[in-house]
């Protein structure tokens, strides 16, 4: 006989309680109110086949409460995932296991995504979507038509994120995104009435969504919920009314089965309460037998397509698209042409130039911006806006939800197949900085596009003057911050963001900038991080080491110190990541370890100094910007902040002076 | 005859379209479309005494569509503020003019908070209105009994900290809260449907809003509106329907008034438009008078609020409490209490000791937690929640909103009178960040209690364990990061933090850690940001800097290396900034300026060693966590990371080594 729904599920709030209570850490709350849920989901509708979970077609699933990942563990044991076995599970949150606290795309096949800073799996969900639909719209429903399904809490749902992703999904009427609501009534602090009066269902329709309520203990009732949330063509919110920690007879329904082990007397309680008798960690043979059954549902439909893939002729095409692996045609002419005639521009600009020369080329791209276009230069001529009226469009106006673009950008990447830039002010890194985190930590190919990335956007002020940004993003691990100095290194860290594995921050101009490139070198500077632009002509005593707009100034610095016989380099570091992973040899050549007696290295960056002494030590100088900025046109601001030619040799022959009266 | 509503309005579009002119940038569009508004606004119901900027008992006004800053530049000069000068305004975003792009509350009193980076003036409006209710309950409506109104534009209402802020003004009933949205439908990339088809005022009304609807180019229209936001005693937002630029004929209603000037051609139309036939940057002599009449029409009210506070006895109670001092008088015998019995506890515990002794003396604080109160150890027993039922209290569960926290705490702080503190975990900063920045340009004091401050939190893995956030957050100009290693210290941190006139960021954790400060010294240690906890007892070879849970770290370290004969100082290092403000010859006491050949400095924290190249130089060596952590109890995840005494120790030994074979 066919285990009940409920028996299924209560499968789930068996391993969740016996994981946390092994790990005595963990959250058993959430996967116990939502087991009925989700095994209405994963038995009746999801789209998988847990022999390959990476069925480019499969419906993805994202446990945005990812606090409560007993759940997606448990289902991906239960159905038949290679991983994680029943050994990984009894390793929840140890060393070793991928059982992670929180649900982890690196370490799983089936955790499509990384949840735990919550709002941000459903802001994810988003860019899901609608790299699905934007996929449909290329390659058509034979090939691509999936759905995205969610499970989020009421913190989800609270964080401000959420309203951007809401409305984003709201306005592209993005239909086959569903998102099951764990309505418990619980946080943290207690009741959500402590902190929530809203009516989350009408904030929902408010923004273009279809709602629909069910009993979310009742799986029959979920699955009544979820088709008519398929049925609708906008985006649903199927509310799911639940009990926290359903089947501990004595803690259910309160705060106490969030976040911590239940404890041997209240899980045996509820052992009994639940009628299960199995032992810890094992799961009787007919429910391991329905799950594994459940986790086979899709094989059929996998093969169908298989056979739709190859019935196609697109196969090939397909995958390689999947692959990820970008087109460089498009450098090398573009390269000739900037080294032809060297443009004097912003690298806003040079970036503009750069994409039109690469979206024709690389048509996996999908830009946008957070409601900067015309400012971060992110959308060429022939992108057309993607739109609920065009999801083949590959330009995304995203509004002024710079979090919400992000996340969903990381979304978009995970979901494979598209790869997604998007523009803001530098600046405004700190509204994104959640998801640029998540970007990193996932590895997830996002290219950021930030403009105006420093006093040089001027007029504007403090509030939109970055300062302290580039060493905060530098400091993320796994995150390249390029800064390029002019068009041809633009083009250089376009083409190495495109190639990257992971994300990419590209730091640009508002202000116009000379070409400081100006050969043909027959190789990729930039790769290296940083490099020689101009060897010291007179005796070396000086080293400037410059990024972006700051390169023209050194250069320029190093010009009036070589006319009074003091040698100076100028080293351009458009990337201190790629530097820092150059072989001891290259750096030692570049930046030779001698004292700053010997030779001086001197930093230009118009940011804050913090850090640069990994590059000119202790004694060396370091010349930036240490407070917040100030409004006036960008070259008033330069010479306020001492970061002109002349200010800056004074500075270093003052420090050369000081040095011998020492 | 005193002139019409729309000709005062006039004025401030006349001198929004020079100063933008002379400027030749910023954003003319917003004041114009707004001017009725703000007209209807100023002259009829704001309650303010242009000659006293900081009379208590004022309304607030808040531009949070901080872009519109010639709106409020000149506001102020047209109703008699003494700062700014037309002169100012001429100078409109040129170094030293106190009118820069976007209003900065350090330039020009009547500039309540600094705005621009969008959203963030409505949150920190929620903060002001709480402010106002608390401040009412503990004095009463014959001292505080005043309004917050904002002006707000589609940025704002689109930025996911609207949600947060909206939704924590609803549940609080925050009636005095009145939100003048610029519904415009124009947004920097063009029409508002580009990227949102949400119901805005369903949303609210979906929040426990009021809302309203007007002509916000009619100001009798705007005033019966506002007439209504007061007799409702729900927070409202006032829909003001206007058009982008009203006044300039050919580009009104688009977005190219939005972000640049209109040039001389459309200034002559639009002048000619408007019938306002003023010279560039004149004002008639009706429309100034009538003007400055307004900043004169509240002295009665001040002048009657003075009596008041005379009369109340509670003068210099009231203003001892708005001068923010706060009393001392905890502090002795709380470390008294601590060095006669040193306990063992995490410091996220030892500050919730020191707020224990804090809260019952100094009165103003106003606690919080972003739904983490238990963990975040910031809710005192004697605390009542600051509710819709009872104002007085001075605990305010926050949901999980952290980045509405933080904004409303910069609003409370710039509100005066009370001392706002607020808790989430250390890596949740990064959802807070752009409002961190924001107290910190502000100068604002609030008290960011962040715990769980590294790997230690252990289990919930990488998401929730810090590793860049405290260099990040070091990075920021004008905050204080502290990072207590003891509960002396943590006393210590936090008698500072509540001192400060800016903001800071105290880093806890979640383990428990020993005492290290064991003996009385009388004197504040952490307020030189760092201090030799114990001197070398060999020859000095080595000096360990840590900070935090690694200080333990670094004194058994330092105690193996002296069993061999290699004499190690350890120096606790709590506050970087106050450090580096320490004059040279302290520094160079603590950490001399010799050769790592002669003295090894090690660093020692569980976060990136990005930046601790200050401290160590080149040479020295750095002891922390260069990629994102891993799920794991607290001591395997330090284990994992060599972050233990033996590993610690052996990385020096064997730095020795290699130096010496070199």
């Amino acid at each position: 006989m066919q285990p009940t729904q409920r028996r299924l599920a209560n499968a789930i709030r068996a391993l969740a309680m016996d994981a946390v209570e092994a790990a005595n850490s963990g959250h058993p709350g959430m996967p116990m109110g939502m087991a009925d849920a989700a095994t209405a989901l994963f038995t009746r509708y999801l789209k998988f086949d847990a022999a390959d979970p990476n069925w480019p077609d499969r419906d993805r699933f994202v446990l945005s409460a990812g606090h409560g990942s007993m759940l997606i563990y448990a289902l991906l044991y239960l159905t038949g995932y290679s991983r994680p076995t029943i050994d990984d599970i009894r390793n929840f949150r140890q060393v070793g296991s991928p059982c992670a606290g929180h649900p982890e795309n690196f370490e799983l096949p089936g955790v499509e995504v990384t949840t735990g800073p919550l709002g941000q799996g459903l802001a994810m969900a988003v860019g899901m979507a609608i790299a699905e639909r934007h996929l449909n719209a290329v390659y058509g429903d034979t090939l691509v038509d999936h759905r995205t399904y969610v499970i989020a809490g009421d913190g989800d749902l609270m964080e401000g994120v959420n309203h951007e992703a809401v409305g984003l999904a709201g306005h592209l009427k993005l239909g086959r995104l569903i998102v099951l609501w764990d309505d418990n009534r619980i946080t943290i602090d207690g009741s959500t009435e402590l902190s929530r009066n809203e009516d989350v269902v009408a904030r929902y329709v408010a923004s273009a969504w279809h709602t629909v309520e069910c009993d979310g203990l009742d799986s029959a009732s979920v699955s009544r919920a979820l088709d008519a949330a398929i049925a609708d063509e906008r985006p649903s919110l199927v509310r799911c009314k639940t009990i926290i920690g359903y089947g501990a007879p004595n803690k259910q329904g309160t705060a106490a089965t969030h976040g911590a082990a239940l404890g041997a007397d209240e899980i045996e309680a509820a052992r009994k309460a639940l009628g299960w008798d199995a032992d810890a960690f094992e799961v009787p043979e007919d429910v391991l037998s329905g799950w594994r059954g459940t986790g086979q549902r899709g094989q059929s439909d996998h093969a169908e397509w298989r056979r739709r893939l190859e019935e196609s002729g697109k196969r090939d095409e397909f995958y390689a698209r999947l692959s990820g692996k970008p087109d460089e045609s498009w450098l090398q002419p573009h390269l000739d042409e900037l080294i032809a005639n060297p443009p004097k521009l912003a690298t806003r600009k040079a970036s503009e130039l750069a994409l039109e020369a690469i979206n024709p080329v690389v048509t996996s791209t999908i830009g946008g911006s957070a409601d900067l276009t015309g400012s971060n230069n992110t959308k060429t001529k022939a992108l057309e806006p993607l739109t609920a009226d065009n999801y083949g469009g590959r330009y995304i106006y995203y509004g002024i939800r710079e979090f919400g673009m992000a996340a969903a950008m990381n979304g978009m990447a995970l979901h494979g197949g598209v790869i997604p830039y998007g523009g803001t002010f530098l600046v405004f890194t700190d509204y994104a900085r959640p998801a640029i985190r998540l970007s990193a930590l996932q590895q997830a190919r996002v290219i950021y596009v930030m403009t105006h990335d420093s006093i040089g956007l001027g007029e504007d002020g403090p509030t939109h003057q970055p300062i302290e940004h580039l060493q905060s993003l530098r400091a993320i691990p796994g995150l390249e911050v390029y800064r390029p100095a002019d068009a041809v290194e633009t083009a250089e860290c376009w083409a190495l963001a495109l190639a990257s594995k992971s994300p990419s921050i590209l730091a640009l101009t508002r202000q116009n900038l000379p070409a400081v490139r100006t050969k043909a070198v027959g190789e990729n500077l930039s790769a290296r991080g940083a490099y020689r632009l101009k060897p010291a002509g007179a005796d070396r005593k000086v080293i400037f080491i410059a990024t972006g707009s700051e390169v023209e100034i050194a250069l320029a610095a190093a010009k009036q110190l070589e006319s009074q016989g003091i040698g100076a380099d100028v080293v351009s570091m458009p990337c201190m990541e790629l530097f820092d992973a150059q072989p001891d040899t290259y750096r030692e050549d570049v930046l030779p370890d001698v004292s700053n007696r010997e030779i001086l290295r001197v930093s230009v960056e118009a940011g804050t100094t913090f850090g640069w002494e990994r590059y000119t030590g202790l004694h060396g100088l370091r010349i930036g910007i240490d407070r917040f900025g100030v409004s006036a046109p960008a070259e008033d601001a330069y010479e306020f902040f001492g970061l002109t030619p002349d200010a800056v040799a004074a500075r270093v022959l003052d420090y050369l002076k000081q040095r011998e009266m020492r």
